[in-house]
């Protein structure tokens, strides 16, 4: 693959461009660069809300699209995407980049030897500058709830959210999904602007193995621990050892494919286009996502009724 | 005060409280201490399905009364003995003992300097041996429920849970509370018995500072940070600076009165009984405790949906 | 094992020791203590100056003897009675604790599968209230030293240390104790009680495997590593690679003994009279690590020359 | 400043060379470079055994010069150097990086408020490939000995060092390195190729505040200690107390400028070439740190032994 070609609207930016990229033409407008024929893919890093239009522009125009998170601003918008991108017969692809760092990718790989999965509770908070035109749900949410759903291969039954909004927001600040799938597993996922440390961690419950995943550590971001001995227990008995042992078996860490997660997405991208390699980050998921998203919009707006949904 | 007499039921143990409390009286049955003229404060270390009959027969018989978490099993004994306890002219409290730490204690006087709250966040999880007769509302929940009625004195207006049960455990084995109380700020509970690793960690968020209480932390249990300056910023205006500096002001981890928490409360009761102090953990608080629970309970057999409440 | 009788010079804390045990006696003098013919073994919990005489003086009376660390305060003693216990025929320990908690215990039985031992790193720093009539050699460097030679069974053959004391302390409040075994491994202890944060931290280099021992931490206090891959490069070259992946192979925290270290060693002390079982901490043992002691404090006193030794 | 021109002598590095920077001349020699009358700085990024060669002949030219650590490779070099840069009358700076970084210039700033310096302790570790033609000594202790005299003005009067050679490698694989200074503060620098995890941490201990700088901390790399009430104490009193409360009123971590140290270091050379602002890291600097080296390559060399100097 090769960057034949940039539209970037500022004029500083586009000097910026052309000094990084010399060898690429640089112009102000997409449409211009949508119709060049010498283009194979068109790559959407433009605000979400511009999403559609060029998406829909760049299908017809017969390119393949990968798109930035958020994919789109609606769930009827991905749906028309969806269709379009068949209809042309064009590759549209989401950049939820999380799903190829080397710990999403292991944990891909090692979910079925937790056992049954029990639970998934992720956290990603940090001290945001607000950005308009955003919210929390919209700017955060969409990493894990993309993670959980490449992960989790099971209808979404039901969808609660209840938020608060701080400050001049015009959106929540920070959110507590929850969201159950068919036959059991429950998720959780708690995304705030507004706390005063980063935080990125997720916990998978399996009834074999459970795992931490924490994204602030430099070295050991995933461990595998057993799962606990579950045997009933009298009450009072045995207390004492509770609280000095709450493990049960070694914690391993694996090693972690150092390659850097937008690297090895290129290169997939590459392979999908060129090769018919299967899309981990296809608009389908997109859409899931964005349904998500969607009723946890709605569900705040209830003051966090649970809806029964089906995605 | 002194340690005058114990009951309890099981001999092997009645033989161990005789070889550590040499001089006090020790016997099998509870009537017979509650009898005892010579008694002033009764203490309730037994499980908590009795603790609402031996607190009701201490009363009448003119005793004050320390129970143990939780209070009772049901808002309707509470009520009850708080009435009674009325009725007698009897102190009713009850051993909320983490309200006594040096950190919950130093998060109480600071409070106010956080500027308005805008939330409050508790995680407590670890991987427990499942114990009979109880579930993981009604044994790691009070802790955040006592802490969080013990700091911010408004009224609860809703109530949303969502749990699940897992291996043969007769009641939930983690849960997500969440409650709003009046005027706004936000309040999440995350109790969890299947959790690989202890986590303790309760954030509070305010508008001019922030604080985080993470009680595994050995030295540093307490940090207290400055809020984020949350002017608004154009889309993609500034988004570098946001990628490498989360933090605004110094982090400050105030030195804590390092008093064990349960010494530090029975030099409180004893000051409740004789001089008359404000009793920091009596039963009406004991009461809300339980009422929290009760509609949490109430909130996961219907799914999630959010009760309104007054608490 | 029984506990039968407590000699302690202090009133008060002789009455406090009668409330504990009541079923010792209870008396102000030693030597009446170490006369009594229904004890087979004495325990010195005594200041270290006392150590000598008290372990003759019960040796001579036929008792076997366990000596507090560290086990005399000077090589001239601790070879005499070496000596005596041998004359005598009763079994001489030192209570080097640290040798029987969960973590060294592991360790010694993973030494082996870390392949050539390349290095020994130690650092165990405080902030602590200085005590008269110690120092930190004393105070702190024998439990590193004591773990340390029991774990590597070859002689020492270089002794190199310098220190620093600081305000108005009798002796060093910080060192750093180099020795080098016969045949090569380096090993370095850091003991320092003018440290800001309490470290207790113990890294062994090997061929295959690397080891880290952290007692500060709750849950993982080891971790077993691969070792790096050790070959050549040429100047500039992977240097990337080297920048984001200092990792090889998975990280391994292996499940710990919970059993508190001190119950551990009376049971092993008990095996040791009554079953012949072989002592892990014995006279010889506390011989070696008083002779690295006085072997360092030479060294400092010459401003950190090295002396040769053979110990 | 602007960047004109680059020499590079690999063909795949110049092309690279020139993508990047595609307004910069690219050639094979650096004797072109140096002598091209449009330049004011050289910056030397060449393997260490060059410097010298390449400094001289820059300085002749007229050039100011700029020098990756380590400066170059013998302390004779260095002084030649120095001499040469003030017969010239042109700026020779030495690119000792860690001194722009936001921690090391606020640990500058407030080192005086730490009160007596008591000592400075340094750990640098980590899993690295070997590098053919340089040893860790050569490799990380700069960046601690640069630290170090930039922040302690006084001169060392001993050093010692001790060190190992691991695997294949052709020096010191791991080190530790020993200076006293002027007047009492002891500073220690543990540098190692062979740790299974990545440590930069760096004590400095004062008479009445503490600090750590730990480099691998994302948000609280510095953190600062009040010092410990260092009052006597006699033998076993308040020892409990001891045990649970290691600290001294409140630690701080201060909030840091996030500002790139390299983009730091830049805007510093310019002005002390345009506005004659005074270097922080210049050849005399330089000078000492490879003065250091060099003692420290000598005292392991003779197997310890501590060398008095005056550097």
């Amino acid at each position: 693959m090769e960057l034949v070609s940039i539209a970037e609207a500022r004029a500083d930016r586009r000097k910026a461009a052309s000094r990084a990229h010399p060898a690429a033409a640089v112009s102000p407008d997409a449409s211009t660069l949508i119709a060049d024929p010498a283009l194979d893919l068109v790559v959407l890093a433009t605000p979400p809300e511009t999403h559609f239009e060029l998406a829909a522009e760049a299908l017809r125009a017969g390119k393949h699209v990968l798109v930035e998170k958020p994919f789109v601003t609606s769930a009827a918008d991905a749906e028309e995407l969806v269709l379009l991108a068949d209809r042309c017969g064009r590759r549209l692809l989401v950049d939820h980049t999380f799903l190829f760092t080397g710990a999403v990718r292991r944990i891909r790989d090692d979910l079925a030897s937790l056992g049954d999965l029990l639970y998934y509770d992720a956290t990603r908070t940090n001290l945001g500058t607000f950005q308009a035109g955003t919210d929390v749900l919209w700017d955060l949410a969409p990493h894990d709830i993309s993670i959980l759903l490449s992960l989790v291969d099971r209808p979404v039954e039901l969808v609660a959210a209840i938020g608060a909004r701080h400050a001049q927001a015009s959106g929540p600040t920070m959110a507590y999904i929850t969201l159950r799938f068919a036959s059991g597993p429950l998720a959780h996922i708690h995304v705030n602007w507004m706390a005063p440390a980063k935080v990125r961690r997720t916990i998978i419950g399996g009834s074999r193995r459970m795992l931490v995943y924490d994204d602030v550590e430099s070295s050991e971001k995933l461990k595998v621990y057993e799962s606990a001995g579950t045997a009933g227990l009298g009450p009072g008995e045995d207390m004492l050892r509770r609280m000095v042992d709450y493990r049960v078996g070694d914690v391993v860490s694996p090693q972690l494919d150092p390659a850097e997660a937008l690297a090895t997405e290129v290169a997939h991208v590459a392979r999908v286009l060129l090769h018919g390699e299967a899309p981990v980050s296809d608009a389908r998921l997109g859409l899931r996502v964005v349904r998500v998203i969607e009723a946890a919009q709605r569900s705040i707006a209830g003051d966090g009724i649970p809806l029964t949904v089906d995605l």
